[in-house]
């Protein structure tokens, strides 16, 4: 149907490929650019048969995009670049005539501050040109998003509370790894934590709420409250939202390692003159730690993430429980990747598949949950992310 | 009396500024020389009256050295620079006929290897070249020797077990910091720790001996097992002992931080490719974390170092405990610098004092428990570090 251009050669990057390759009746070219076009032929060469193109670009410049686009013509990128780069690939995108998709949303390098105002700033660019963009479409946020549009459209006339679980109890067997770039990780779970109540933004410590939760296959883990980016979305898409909260599992030493990161100086997202040069620590420690990327091998368990949402259905208050579980094995065996990376990945390419199939096509910048679920739904039980749901249990909430 | 050169600007270069320049009669020209000719300025003007003279070296260098040593003309250098840079400041003093002093054993930058051998084969060269070169002259290595010689001339016809202990009570209000140059000081804390028993040395995992000792005026303290240079030319130099340890206090804090710190690979003494350049990790981190020489303001408590020695005298069994206890607040009033910089600083000047009187001046390489004890351990009671001595004690050993 369609030529896509994957720019990212990360982890979620090589599963977005993977999945891509798996689906050649709609992705019909195929190319993945990265800073380093070696990283791109070695992911490319796993698939074989010349099927994936490959090509160098700094994402960081707008001209080298252009430049890229300009010569590839794709119709749709899909971004699993760096948080920082989603602006300079927008541009591009409005500059070349250019879908647009992504799964996380835009942030500055300098400061730790997760909103969408600077993508639904470019609203009326992408509408005038006639151009979709897709934001936020990996698994959290991403499915989760489609998890409580598909709850609202399905199960409920109203809904009140949305906790999002997100349940990581694997085991990479490494005394400190993060599952996802460390810079984006780090920044993320070190911030203060934020949720939605009765139609404000309450502010709490970094992990100050906190209380086991129990997962599905996994048992009892502790989840600690923080901020995370659907929530400004999905308040906002779904005013009858009471209470919206975003809870994430840490083990203790995972803590302790965050802490000591803080205290030595390690987390700094502001530049040190290092012998003359500017170096930002936190993007040093990325470079010294394990490469998520490398995690896969060995990686035991699964992750869980899902929905917990009450409200009402026929007059009556009921509750919803819709999660998916994934095993990192099973990610690996399929990809070479752990199941954070299969987890992110696999949603982008069913995003990039509704935009081509024409079900999620309208100009102008959105969210996923601004969309038809259902038929990205059924495309997760297809694509290797099965879903489950339980009614009127008690949700721990 | 005489000539000397100081190299190092860090907190015991500034430490050893001071105790000079408190004592002209001896130190008639100072100059003062570190790779940041700033810092030295810095330094001279808090002594003021234009009595410390600065220049710029570049101690890895033994030509800039050559050249520094040549218009100076200094009698005696006082090496308070990086371990690494140990032999070519003492190729230098060959070169030139200057005698040498330094705080603490050469110790090559890509192995954490403390060891004198290096050192030790310049011996037929400084004796051939008439020149003095004394090793290991600050606190620990240097008090502690010249305790151990005091103990073993004065009070034990044999000593048989030496444990030197040294605690740190102090308080410096940060989450973490190091008290000294936090490259030499993790590398030395992070090693396999290491005693002499019975004519060998016995290797134990990090940290993996441990009890609470008792320190004067201080109390308990958990106190660790590690290796520590002097040991080596302890035994040497004393050959009846059968048994030399050397314990450190560290919290856990402080414990679980250095834990973290080998954990996320910032401990690395081998460099990592960051943006094309070969960094070596803890070497950037040293670049993030306080600098040691700011730690002095607002730290309270104090130091107390020592030794806890068992032997015979008269036919006897005796033991015999010796130790200085520092305080930090009484240090940064002094110099500026914390009690850790102040007491390697002090026997550094009071080790070239020795040299200038004539008292500790042989054609060799020698520690300082191979001069006589006593004139040292009068300075030190005038200086600034005065010593105690309790006899026939419970040693907790």
């Amino acid at each position: 149907m369609g030529k896509v251009l994957i720019i990212g050669a990360g982890g979620v990057g090589t599963v977005v490929v993977h999945k891509v390759a798996q689906n050649p009746e709609v992705f019909t070219e195929v190319m993945l650019a990265s800073r380093t076009k070696s990283k791109c032929d070695a992911i490319a060469q796993t698939i074989g048969g010349g099927k994936i193109q490959t090509a160098q670009v700094d994402a960081d410049n707008v001209e080298d995009l252009i430049r890229l686009f300009n010569s590839f013509k794709p119709e749709l990128v899909i971004n699993v670049a760096l948080p920082y780069q989603d602006l300079t690939i927008m541009d591009a995108c409005l500059a070349c005539g250019v879908n647009y998709l992504d799964t996380a949303n835009y942030e500055p390098k300098d400061e730790a501050k997760y909103e969408y105002s600077w993508q639904w700033a470019y609203q009326d660019k992408f509408k005038e040109a006639g151009l979709t963009a897709i934001l936020g479409c990996g698994f959290d946020p991403g499915v989760t998003s489609v998890f409580t549009a598909y709850a609202a459209k399905h199960h409920f006339d109203e809904i009140h509370t949305l906790d999002i679980v997100d349940c990581n109890a694997g085991d990479h067997g490494k005394a400190f790894a993060t599952n996802f770039n460390p810079e984006i990780n780090i920044r993320e779970v070190t911030q203060k934590g934020k949720y939605w109540e009765n139609g404000e933004w309450v502010e709490t410590e970094p992990h100050e709420i906190h209380k086991p939760l129990n997962y599905p296959n996994i048992g009892p883990k502790e989840s600690y409250v923080i901020y995370h980016e659907e929530l400004e979305s999905l308040v906002k898409n779904f005013p009858t939202l009471k209470r919206a909260r975003f809870w994430m599992t840490f083990g203790q030493e995972y803590l302790t390692h965050l802490r000591v990161i803080q205290n030595i100086g390690m987390a700094r997202i502001d530049p040190i003159i290092y012998n003359g040069v500017e170096i930002v620590p936190i993007q040093f420690l990325k470079a010294v730690l394990p490469d998520p990327g490398e995690l896969g091998e060995n990686y035991t368990g699964q992750t869980s993430i899902g929905c917990r949402i009450t409200g009402i259905k026929d007059g009556k208050e009921r509750t919803y429980y819709i999660y998916n579980n994934c095993s990192h094995e099973a990610a690996f065996k399929e990809t070479g990747m752990q199941g954070v990376s299969y987890t992110t990945g696999v949603p982008a390419m069913i995003g990039a598949m509704m935009f081509f199939k024409g079900l999620w096509r309208k100009p102008g910048v959105f969210n996923v949950e601004e969309f038809n679920p259902d038929p990205f739904m059924e495309q997760l039980n297809i694509q290797g992310l099965p879903w489950h749901e339980l009614f009127d249990i008690d949700l721990e909430m």
